[in-house]
């Protein structure tokens, strides 16, 4: 009954498999073993178009590798002002770029827009100003909510006509693939993505990402930047083979799938009742809901475990479901909520 | 019949097993689970001193983040010239520490004396001057050779008698507590040491480090460096179980033992030739041994692989022996150079 | 008839002239010579309290070597959406702070309040977030205005019970004192300011700033930062005499009176006009008006200089009055303006 | 009677004299004035060629942000082990680089050569490696002596075959090219030279150096760094008048002349003397003479100030002579040495 975040599960057995199997044996290290030689491949595959790939353990180290390939010192980063790159990374792409600048931006259920960009695009060329390098997005948003391919379009549009990228923030990508139904390169290289923190962690693995460039001329830098930061393993093997089986037969968007409809059952057991107000559609794993703080405590009491988003004193909750969350554990949590919310009701 | 390096080898049975235990149920992200929580615990007793932790999957992330808690920008970190932090880490501790210099020394056998350093040492207080900051050293050495406890406390007091602080690359820190039959204490803290990078992963983990400080006062800053370079793991329990298991039951030093037995059981065959020297005295679990470059070629040719140290043309070999390498993989070795070597005798 | 800034003014020739009386003879370098000795007692004496200066040529350097001194590289500089620092400095405070975040705040006036930092600030501890460190004021403000002694004695205390230091971009700081007509003392320390950038040139020297802390302890580092930035003069004679002769007979405050009363009448003479709108009130040297475009261009035509404040469309006129501003340039201006409007309001 | 370094002399009176007439009306900030302009122009036909020109007040700023341009955070810049950049500059450019990595080698009289680069040139593309970057030697060097054009062409044309670019710190380039006879062209690009240092500060200027690339392109960068450097004056037109008034009617090279004339006189004055040995064949205007200690605190007594070369205890005194050293102070310490000498000769 822990909904605090996608990251309080373990692993899919699967992948602890997949790490006994790769085990036989001695290996080249650093990268220049056989199963990090296939997942190349493997990701060529997946996204039909030539990529380079950079497995990393985590999804900071992801995000700030890519972000620092695609932004000089001197660079501005746009995103969203919940997005995770600018709020909860103690500022690592701003470390990675050697002192690149985020500017974030509003927008509605986690989301921005050209527009929002626009509004503070710094001025090409003029030297006082830091300069326009790169825009990043969350997909799954830090909300929850997914960007459609015309609205990746459209950033990338905009990104390109100024001379920047477009990086996308794909911690929870799975969630984001299964829920729209799409080919991972209709939200990628196809919309216009120049760069892609691909995860794996929240969906299964013990501790894997991929940076994926979806032009492998612009990532010729990015070794030295891994190596540098301490994120080249010797045993990549454990790191390649855990993404090998995230891939493999489907396992990603099988948990990403059932992720998914644990957080529509949650979403949509919450909602019948009327205290209770959804801040944002639910459209991937994750629902935020608006509850008295009465009910909140009482939760909380219950044991149910979940974050209060906005600070210690917010009545919002965030609740996420992993490929681990149970059917009985989101029934159990809308039953209990639905007979405190019924007492206030009562009370109130 | 792989002596490339120790960390070619895969992990230990017992280190596999203790994922698999990890995995049941939730667990707190970020290092706030039990498992991690235990973890400071056995430090401390491994050390017999207060303790900080922090956990992280790769030599080079330790390293560079003890590093930059010990240096300022400005600051000087004096080394060995075949320091793996000098030479092997694309920068990382200039990177880490933003701009750190590093002042590379020579030493026989891997090592370095305050001497060495003194001959090096910047005017503290000259602003021109970038400041001297640290002293770091492999233990065991980049030549598999060991520095005892008096050689550490002289480097200690050295340091301190500067300012300076004493960091040790303990990538084979086993290998060198099984060598010298000593407490961890005994070549950390006792002997002036200020911070450890305790490795694992080249010894039986999969990827798991530890940065270690014995006075936790002067760690208070490493979780914000950890955190913006990506090295804090989410699902902080796969990290965790790695080092609980490898402590467990004295797993790090019998892994360490073997290695270490294999190595001299090597370096003691190969130097029964005449035509085969030993650069440096077998002290731990790594052999560095010329030998005439048909022999070289041979070996090669018969499936032994090994690094040649010093560049593509160099005639010394690199031997590693790691936990899981086989006497008779050695034995071999020895037969295999023993008839090349003899053939040459005929030949010559 | 040049309105541009302060900056396209040349120098005082009082402070010319002390460049020819410091240039016989020989003198130590680097600091280390008699007027720059001389300057640090100047200093003390002007603000009543220990302090520790350090010259520097340019207001830029002076930021950003005070910002990186009182902020980690992951640390947290809250200021005006509008500040030099965060906007018009392409980053440096960034750059010299090895990574550390400025956040933005809105406030009416150029002006930032408690409060509004209240709203964005991070939590302290949380190893996610980076963390609270410094907030920084400009004093004149980028909109003309002044903070006085009780706004700041707010702010020094809201950033003290924070654990942050507060900071002013004093580029304009001789107009602050004079249009205060207060003691240098009430608008820095006794108001909890940690640390001043004290600008000179855009108040008659050539360029010349100085970076002054009054907690001498706190800028122990910044001799080191200064030098590896490259700011360290080496005949620093020559820019310690600007300093030396900027302060001395009141020549810093006569110059800035007559820049703020030249923006006075500039003002009210604009003012008069029913068309011409203030956008800030005139309390020091600049001049914030808001004109119909036709004016605009007829003005440009007519060779007045100015900038448009808010990019190439705005119709908003930055004016900005210096030490060298002519009373007879400013009354052309208000005529120039005022029979443009007249003929407006004959055409409208 | 001081020859601790050529920057403790003034300034030439015709510099100042430049700065005054430089100081009528207004003048567009940041660099958009006429004299900049102009500057430009000089340089293009100073050197016969393109080049981008960067002026910046002091030659840390020259030689950082010219490394910085040529080198990315993961490059090794080879020089000297007694090169101002390595030693010198507090690590200026490991901070302007991003963490870039400076290796020393050793080399006669101040010297370095292919050989010396090629002894520890790194593996290129061997991700653990920071990769060859840049080349930087001092022209004159730090030993007073000089890289002649087949020297500078032999280092250039390693530098390019190893994907590096050549550098010239050229704190005392006009001392280079008044000694050599040549084209400023002869010892920069048509030699292989990338960029240059150009320095003024030496030779005459209050606070004024060039950054000057001849290749434009490899420039581009170049403004925003200097500009988040903080080395971008908005009173430009001061520091380019300096420039300007340094190069016209040949101030430049009559003051380089001279200051070379005047080491010239001091070397062969003292090396008259058989206890007066010269460490370094005196090329330019720098002399380095050992002497007994008994004789240098004899010296020391008179009056005469000098640096020890090698720290505090260092029998090898540096002797610096500037366009303002007249040649009856050269005498003089020819004479009191002569004496002393003689006085020694008795006492011995």
């Amino acid at each position: 009954m822990d909904f605090r975040s996608d990251n309080v599960a373990g692993a899919s057995p699967e992948i602890l498999a997949a790490l006994a199997a790769a085990n036989g044996g001695t290996a080249a290290a650093y990268g220049a073993d056989e199963i990090t030689a296939r997942l190349e491949a493997r990701f060529r595959e997946l996204f039909e178009h030539e990529v380079a790939v950079f497995p990393v353990a985590t999804g900071t180290a992801a995000n700030a590798l890519a972000l620092a390939t695609l932004t000089p010192p001197w660079g501005v980063i746009y995103c969203h002002e919940e997005a995770h790159a600018a709020i909860d990374e103690c500022g690592a792409p701003e470390f990675f770029s050697g002192g690149g600048k985020i500017v974030t931006l509003p927008g509605a259920d986690g989301k921005i827009t050209p527009d929002a960009v626009a509004a503070r695009l710094t001025e090409r060329g003029f030297v006082h100003h830091a300069q326009p390098a790169a825009i990043t997005i969350s997909q799954t948003t830090e909300a929850g909510t997914l960007y459609r391919p015309p609205d990746l379009a459209a950033l990338g549009d905009f990104a390109h006509r100024h001379g920047m990228a477009l990086h996308v923030d794909g911690a929870r990508f799975g969630n984001a693939v299964a829920a729209l139904g799409c080919a991972p390169a209709d939200i990628t290289w196809r919309a216009g993505v120049d760069a892609l923190s691909f995860g794996a962690t929240k969906n299964g693995a013990l501790a894997a990402e991929a940076v994926v460039f979806f032009d492998p001329d612009k990532a010729r830098e990015l070794g030295y930047r891994r190596k540098r930061a301490g994120h080249l393993f010797s045993k990549m093997r454990f790191l390649s083979a855990q993404l090998e089986a995230y891939l493999a037969d489907g396992l990603w968007l099988r948990n990403a799938r059932h992720a998914n409809r644990m957080a529509a059952r949650l979403g949509s057991g919450l909602v019948r009742q009327k205290a209770a107000r959804l801040r944002h559609p639910v459209e991937a794993n994750e629902v935020f809901v608006e509850l008295p703080e009465r009910v909140i405590r009482a939760l909380d009491a219950q044991g149910f475990r979940f974050y209060r988003w906005g600070g210690a004193e917010a009545t919002c909750l965030r609740l996420v479901a992993s490929f681990a969350t149970r059917e009985d554990e989101v029934d159990r949590f809308i039953a209990a909520a639905e007979a405190l919310l019924a007492q206030g009701n009562l009370i109130d």
